[in-house]
C-alpha cells in the first residue's frame, strides 16, 4: 500500500439521498483504508452542504474529520454519522431573487471552489442515482471521483450486491411473520406495502421467506379479480388468514374497470399502493381487510451482517480505486468480485425481477398469486 | 403435590379474544402443573367453539389432549396453539331461524353439557373483558373455573402485571428506533399509532424509550394548538426531526375548533387516531407528516423473556388456585405475590395511566409534550 | 422547575464498575432534566479519572461537556459514552514509591480540588457496590452526591427495580432458545453459565422462560447426584435433551465427596461454576455434556425497553433529589413510587431470592430440578 | 405443473447429520410443491431410523404425512420437525452379536425393503457429506434420489449458496458487537470462537463486520508472535480492547515453538481453537484474555430471511428435479440459477477462502490481522 502513485494526500466523503442501513460502514471503511495509506480524510456534512454553505455550520464550517477514532464504533450504527439531504441539488439549489421569487441556481461551481480551499484531492461519494450524477457532474469538472453506490431497492443493473437491502428486507420479513398471528386470530386478510417503486425485489423476498400468499409487484400488472377469486379459494380450503405484499410501485392492469378505479381514488388521496389494494379488494371478498405500510419502516436500523460486509467492501474498494487513478467511475460488486463501472453508464439503467428467474420459479411452486 | 383434595381428574384450558404474545406459555404451565398432579388435560380449541361445534372439527372433535409433548416447546411460540375467536360469543351465538333471520342464541347450556359429557371437572380460561364474563357465567352456572386474564394494553385494574405487554412495548421501542432514521433523514414529523383504546400504557412506555417527543394518551385529550407549538419550538431549536406517538385511543379535548374535526373526518373514515392527528397538523405545521400504524405488529411475535415468566407464573398459579379448591376467580399478579380476585369483581374496572405517576413525572423532565 | 431552592449552577455525572446496558440512558435523562432546569451538566470521563487525572486526556482534560445534541441519540446504544473503570479505586490508588514499590495512595483531595477547580456544585455518581461506597466519601467530605444504584444482577436490597437486568435475562433466553436446537439433534446435555455471583436471579429468570431442566443457584448448594438422578429420569421418560442453567456462584451442598471435589480442580482453574458442573456430571450420566458461558455476553447490547424506561426514570430522579437539596442518598425504584435511600444503609445488602417467593414455587410446578 | 412425465405418486423426505436454520423451510418448500403436483408426501423422522426402526416409533411408525396444515409454519421455525440424527450411519449400524461384542451391520437393504412397503417412489434427502453420502448409494440401489446441501460453514465446493450460513453468521455478528462493550470496560482481550473446521467463512463474515481486530482462519496458519505483536501495537495505539476471531479449524504454523504448545496442551484437552490461542497468548501480552466458544450458539435459532428463501429454493429445485426425472444428483445454486450436481461428485470438495478474494482483500485494506 506504500506505492502512492495517485498523489492523493487528502480525500472526502460525503452522503446523499434517503437512508440506507451501511452508510456508516462505507464511511468507516473508506477512512480506514485511507489513513492506513496515509492520507488525511475529511467528511461533509448533509451531502454537498457542508462543502457549499459553511455559514449553517457555525461550530465546524460543516467539515468533520474522519480519524480512527470517529469511525471505529460506526459500522453497526443505523443512518449516517455525517447527514444526507434530499433536498437543494447544488445544481439547481432554489433561492430567492431579488423580486422575492425562487429560481434555481447552479452552484456547483462554488462546490468546486470549496474543494479547491479544503486542498481536497478526491472525493468519494456515497448516494443513490441523483447523487451519483452530481458525481459525476463534479468529476467531468475535472475532480476525481469515485462514486459508491446506494440503493434499498437493489435495483440498480451495474451492480448485483448493493447494501441497505438485506437489513430492509430482513426486518420486512420479521414484521409480517409478526402479522400472521394477528391476522389469524381475526380471520383477516392483511394487506402489507414494502419498498420498491420500480422492482419488486424487496416485496419478493420479504415475501416468499413469510409465507406470503399473494405478492404484487411492479413487473407484474395486476388483476384486481384474480387476486380476489385466489383469496376466494385460499379460504374455501379451510385457511384462515391471508398476507398480500404489495410494493409501493405494483399497480393493476389496464383491463381494470375504471368504477373500481374511481373507488379506490379516494383512498389513493391519502396513501398508497396498499391503500388502493385494500379499496378494491374490499368488495370483493368477505374477510376483513387490513393494512399495513412498513415502508418507513425499513429504512432504519442497524445493518445486518450481510449489509455491513458489502458497505465494507464498497468503501475500501472506493480507496483502492482512487489509488489506481481511477475517477468519474462507480465501485460495483458482482460476487466475489469488484468491478468499476463509468458513472455515465449507471444512470437509469434498472435491475428488474426478471418473471423468469429461479426465485420466481420457486414462488410460482409454492402457489404464490402475482395476480397474472 | 400428591393431596389432591379437590377431587379433580381432569381439567380443560382454553382461550379467547385477540392474541397475546404468552398464551402458549399460559398453556404450557397449567398442563405440566396439571400433569404433574396426575390430572388429564384437554385443550379447547376456538375459544368454546370446541365444546359446542364438534361437527366443526372432524379430525378431532375440537379437542387437543395435552401432553408433556404437545406443550413442551410451545413457550417461545406467538399466538396459541388452542386457536381463539373473538366472534360468536356462545351466549349470544349467531343462528338462522326459520324466516332466514339472523337470531342471537343462548348456547351456554351445550357446553355445559359438553364439560359433563367429556368428564371436564374444571376449566382454565384465558381471555379478556368478554371471556372473564362467560367464564363467570359458567362459574355460576356450576363449572369450576379459574381465569386468566389477558390484556396486551396492560389496563386492567385488578393485576399490576399482565403478560403481551412487554412483548408490545418492546417492538414497538425498536420501531420507533428505526423511524428516527428516516424522519431524520427527511426532516420529517413521524406520526406512529401504537394500541391502547383506553389506557395510554403502550404509548407512554414504548414513547419515553424510545425518544420521542409528544405523545397523545387516552387520559389527556390533546389540544392540537399545544402540540403544533411545541413541535414549532423544537424545529426553531435546530432539531431535525420530530416523532409523535399517538394512542389508539388518545382524542383531542372539547375545546378544538370544528372545522379542524370535519377536516379530519374524511381521514378518519379509513384510519384511526394516527390519521385525525396527521390530518390535524397538517395546516399548522411546516414539516413533511408521515404516519405509521403499528398496531397491527403488537401482537405478533415470540414473547419476551419478562411475558414468557409472568404467563407461566398465571398458568402455575390457576393450577394451584384449582387445586386449592377455588372457583370463580381470576388469578392476579401483583408482585412478589399472586392473588385471587373474584370474576365478579373484574369487568369493567379500568387501569388508567395516573397523571402523577413517576413514569409520567420522568416523561416531564425530558421535555416530552402531551398536548396539554 | 423554576424555583430551584437548590442554587444549583452545575453538577457532573460519572459512571463506574462494569458495564451494564442503560448508563447512557440515564446519563440522557439527568443531562435533559438538569438543561431544562437552567442547569450546566459535565460528564467525567473514565469513572472518576477524568476529575483528578487530566494529563491522561490531552484533548478535553478528562471532561464531556453535556449538551441536548451530545445525549438526544444514546438511549439505545450500548455501554457508556462517558467510559468507566473498573480499577484505580482512588482512593486506594496505586502508585510507585520512591523505590519502585506500589503503594495505594488515597487521592479523594485531589478529587475534591477537581469539583471545586470545575465549580462543580454536586455530582450525581451511577455505579454499583465500589462507586457508591466512594459516592458516599465525597458526601461525607461536603460534595452533594446523588447516587445511582447499577446492578445487572438485580441483587441490591434498596431497590426492586434496577437496570440491565432485563437485558441480561432477555439475551440469556434468546440464547438458550438456540441452544435447544443443537442439544436436541446431538442428545446433549448443554450446561450454560450466567452471570450472578451472589443472587440467582439472571438463572432463574431466564432459565424459567427458555425451558430449563435444571437450574442452579447460589442461594441453593445442590447435590450433584440429585442433578444427575434428575436428568437419568429425565431421559428415561423419553426426553432427547437438557439444559442445565448454572450461576456464576452456584456451589455444590457440604454433602459433596471430596473426590468429585478433586476431579472437578483442573477444570476449575481454567473456567467456572459451568465447568466444575460439568466436571461433577461426567462419570454420572451417558450423556455427551457441553458447556456454554454466556456470561460475557450479557452485558453488552442496546437496553430493552425496560431497561431504558428504568434508567431515564433514575436519571430524571436524580435531578430532581439534588433540586430538593437531596444529598448522601442513592435514588430507588419501588414500583410505581421512587424513594430515596442513604448511602450508608446500602453498601452489602444483598437481595437474594427467596426460596419461597411466587417465581420459585411456579419453577418447582413446572417440574424444575435445583439440585435439593 | 400437470403433466408429470415422472410417474411419480408418492415421495418421502428425511434430514440428517446436525442442525441447520432453513431445514423446515426445504421441507415446507418440498413438500408443498409436491403436493401441487399432486403427489403424496411423507416424512421419514430422525434421518433413515423412521424407516427402518419402525418398533422405535409406536405412536407413528417413525413416518409423518406431511399435508399443507403440517407445514405451512414452519418456515420461521429453527430445528427440523423430522427430527434428525448424527449416529447411527444404517449402513455401519452398531448391533450387539451373540457374544455381546458391538459390530457395524449394513441395513441399507432393510431401508430399500422400508421404501418399497410405503410404496415410496422418490426420496428428497437433506443433509451434509454423510447423508448425501447414503443418499448416493440408495441411488445406486435403485431409489429414485435428490439430494439437497446442508452445510452451516459454506464451505462446498458445488454450490455458491447454502441455507443456515447467514443466519450463523448473523447471530455471531450480533454477539461479537456485544463482546464489544464488556471487552472494552475491562480493557480485555476477547478470544471468541465460531464454527468452522476446514473453512473460514464464518469467522471471515462474522469477524469483519463485527470489527475484529485479529481473524485466525484454517485456510492461514498463525504465527501467535505476529498476533502478540499485532495486539501490542494495538494497545499502544491507545485501543482500548481487542477482539479476536477464531474458527473451529484455525491452527498454529509449523514454526510454533513447542514448548507453547505443550503449554496449550492442558487447554486443549477441555476446549478447542480457542482454548489454544489464550494459552499461547497469555505470556504474551499484558491484558487480561478471556474466551467465548460461541459454536453452539450458532446453529440454532429461526432462519434468517436469506435462508429461508435459499432452503425454499432447494427445497421446490428438488421436486422440479424429480419431475424432470432426475436421480443421483444434487440440487445446487449458483446465483441466480439452479444447477444439478451429480452425487457421486460432491463428496469430500471443500470451499475455502481464497486468499486473494475481494473479502480477504477488504480485511486487509481494513488492518484485520490474520496472523501471517
Amino acid at each position: 500500500m506504500a506505492n502512492n502513485a495517485s498523489g492523493i494526500k487528502k480525500i472526502a466523503i460525503n452522503t446523499g439521498g434517503g437512508d440506507a442501513p451501511g452508510l456508516n460502514a462505507v464511511i468507516k471503511a473508506a477512512t480506514v483504508a485511507a489513513l492506513n495509506r496515509g492520507w488525511e480524510v475529511i467528511g461533509i456534512r448533509d451531502g454537498f452542504n457542508g462543502i457549499f454553505l459553511p455559514e449553517n455550520y457555525p461550530d465546524d464550517d460543516g467539515l468533520l474529520k474522519l480519524t480512527y477514532d470517529v469511525v471505529k464504533e460506526i459500522t453497526p450504527l443505523g443512518g449516517t454519522i455525517l447527514g444526507t439531504t434530499n433536498r437543494g441539488n447544488p445544481m439547481r439549489y432554489p433561492m430567492k431573487d431579488t423580486k422575492g421569487n425562487i429560481v434555481e441556481i447552479d452552484r456547483s461551481d462554488e462546490i468546486m471552489a470549496g474543494f479547491r480551499r479544503e486542498k481536497i484531492d478526491a472525493l468519494i461519494s456515497i448516494g443513490g442515482d441523483g447523487s451519483l450524477y452530481m458525481a459525476h457532474c463534479f468529476a467531468q469538472k475535472g475532480l476525481r471521483v469515485v462514486g459508491v453506490p446506494k440503493t434499498i431497492d437493489n435495483d440498480l443493473e451495474a451492480t448485483v450486491i448493493t447494501f441497505g437491502f438485506d437489513t430492509a428486507r430482513s426486518f420486512a420479513t420479521e414484521c409480517i411473520d409478526r402479522l400472521h398471528t394477528t391476522a389469524r386470530s381475526h380471520r383477516r386478510v392483511m394487506i402489507v406495502e414494502v419498498m420498491g417503486r420500480h422492482a419488486g425485489w424487496i416485496a419478493l423476498e420479504s415475501g416468499i421467506p413469510s409465507s406470503a400468499d399473494v405478492i404484487l409487484l411492479p413487473e407484474i400488472p395486476y388483476d384486481i379479480n384474480i387476486v380476489a377469486d385466489h383469496l376466494q379459494k385460499h379460504f374455501a380450503k379451510g385457511r384462515t388468514h391471508a398476507i398480500v405484499v404489495v410494493a409501493e410501485g405494483a399497480k393493476p392492469a389496464g383491463g381494470d374497470s375504471s368504477v373500481i378505479e374511481r373507488e379506490a381514488g379516494k383512498a389513493e388521496r391519502l396513501g398508497g399502493a396498499v391503500d388502493r389494494v385494500a379499496a378494491q379488494l374490499k368488495d370483493l371478498i368477505e374477510n376483513e381487510i387490513r393494512t399495513v405500510n412498513l415502508g418507513h419502516l425499513l429504512r432504519g436500523g442497524s445493518p445486518t451482517s450481510f449489509d455491513r460486509l458489502t458497505a465494507l467492501r464498497f468503501g475500501a474498494a472506493a480507496v483502492r480505486a482512487l489509488e489506481e487513478g481511477e475517477s468519474g467511475i462507480m465501485v460495483a460488486l458482482n460476487p466475489p468480485d469488484v468491478n468499476y463501472v463509468p458513472l455515465d453508464q449507471v444512470s437509469g439503467k434498472m435491475r428488474s425481477v426478471p418473471l423468469d428467474t429461479d426465485v420466481m420459479v420457486t414462488a410460482r411452486d409454492l402457489g404464490i398469486c402475482f395476480g397474472d
